[in-house]
């Protein structure tokens, strides 16, 4: 089990040689989602050898151009690949009627079936699921309407102890299920064989929360308590944090206050301005009020197991 | 007198790790001119150095991804790089609507005006002029309303003489503007001094054409004649020439065609389909119509004096 993180851009608004817009790659169960899709973001996929066919869901946080301006490309150049699987894209209402006048104008006819999910509601809200994961919005505070998401593994169901098992005859593979599902097994002789002897607890499911863009926004805690890896933007240090406040972006500080709250395993900050030059000055930053804190770096995976 | 010719991209379709969609600037008199904008263009502009205050004129052949993907991020940058300067585009109809949905849903105001200058003519139509330059369109035989465009410098007026005219003491500097433009002076004996006596011819005016996306279209023949540079497209050779008419495109020996009929100084060929690795198969059979062909490759520049 585990969890795989890419970074494709993780710089913030004008994109510049080797200082690439927001976009991501989530490797969770049998899923490659992509988050967010600025500029260039095709070309960073054929760097970073990323499958363009695997790719099936695309969640897009807001509409502003530093997240959402490679994706017309994308869609274009899926079309002239011969694309034929369904493309399933999440995002704010607008994003929709962007694309298809685009599409319509440039008279691409597209073979394979685009199915837009258009997000309005103030409220996290479970937006897909599947026998495996999950994926919730987090309502970030932004200059326009912005989600973060919140990607969970399922619990698995838990595991035969087979040695224990292979112990009781009367035990059938037809009660295989029910006994992974957690139930007690209640012998002929009316005893009851407790479930904690019969299986083993799966694995704990990891889960990753991607909030960019915001200010700090404590009330997203519950919402993200708790996860393996937080991506937190982090476009500002303490120094600009007037600014942090006035464009609805974060401080480094703030992600770790964020991170720290939450207790989430590890934090990984980006989105940073192209005002500084240092990126190891956002990671202490926020080491101040989080240790375990690194930086997205272009083309870096991150890996939870 | 010159004009230089900046490739910032020269490949068709799909935008791949160096291999960028059409884009190119053209320095011409005082102007600096961008002629399409594939996604990424405004990355390619910093690679190459062009600078971004310096663009006053775009100008957007047609609307198929790989020739204006790139324009929305680059408009936005100069939104955020606080740019005051009006900004001219030219390209066909609903290009406009576009742009200004994209930035009304992402609630962009520019501080600089935008104009757009919407084309839908299918005959050649001068779109620009001043005192120096010309710009005219190039209707071209695409999928979609396509047009290339015709750069012409604007003949000087012809240089004084001045030894010769320092012998004429009657001559007076309020008439100078008259002889530059070509009038002969009559003295007061009634003696007519020549023009060509008084003056010098000033430089030919250069020109440039540019032309893609387009079938084989002899028709423009009469537009470009006798250019110093033609861009032509080659998006095939002419293995491919079935699949090059079916999709509204050139072979390499078509656009050698062309520059022949054209009989222009200098053909730049360009718009690669990925399919082929070796681009100097498309300088040979072009050159089997037209021997002085050359190749476009990405950040090449191309003077003509």
């Amino acid at each position: 089990m585990s969890l795989q993180l890419t970074i494709l851009g993780c710089h913030s608004a004008t994109p510049r040689v080797n200082a690439h817009p927001t976009s991501q790659l989530l490797q969770i169960k049998n899923h490659h989602f992509l988050i967010d899709c600025g500029e260039g973001t095709q070309v960073q996929m054929r760097k970073y050898k990323v499958s363009f066919a695997k790719i099936k869901h695309i969640f897009i946080s807001h509409l502003h151009g530093d997240h959402f301006f490679g994706l017309i490309g994308l869609i274009s150049t899926f079309g002239l690949l011969n694309r034929e699987t369904k493309l399933h894209i999440y995002g704010p209402k607008g994003l929709r009627e962007i694309m298809e006048l685009q599409l319509a104008i440039s008279q691409s006819r597209l073979a394979y079936p685009l199915i837009f999910h258009e997000l309005h509601s103030e409220k996290s809200e479970l937006i897909f699921e599947d026998k495996n994961v999950l994926v919730r919005t987090i309502p970030l505070k932004h200059r326009v309407y912005t989600n973060g998401f919140l990607f969970q593994e399922k619990k698995a169901l838990r595991k035969l102890n087979s040695k224990v098992v292979a112990t009781y005859p009367e035990i059938e593979i037809c009660d295989y299920h029910n006994i992974k599902k957690g139930k007690d097994f209640v012998l002929k002789s009316g005893e009851i064989i407790k479930n904690e002897i019969l299986t083993l607890d799966s694995p704990k499911p990891l889960s990753y929360a991607y909030c960019s863009d915001t200010s700090y926004a404590p009330e997203i805690v519950p919402i993200i308590k708790g996860v393996d890896l937080l991506y937190h933007e982090a476009t500002f240090l303490e120094d600009r944090s007037e600014l942090a406040k006035k464009t609805g972006h974060s401080t480094a500080l703030e992600a770790g206050k964020i991170a720290k709250e939450a207790k989430v395993k590890l934090l990984i900050l980006g989105h940073y301005s192209n005002r500084y030059r240092d990126l190891k000055a956002f990671q202490r930053e926020a080491q101040e009020a989080f240790q375990n804190t690194i930086l997205a770096i272009e083309g870096s995976t991150f890996e939870v197991t």
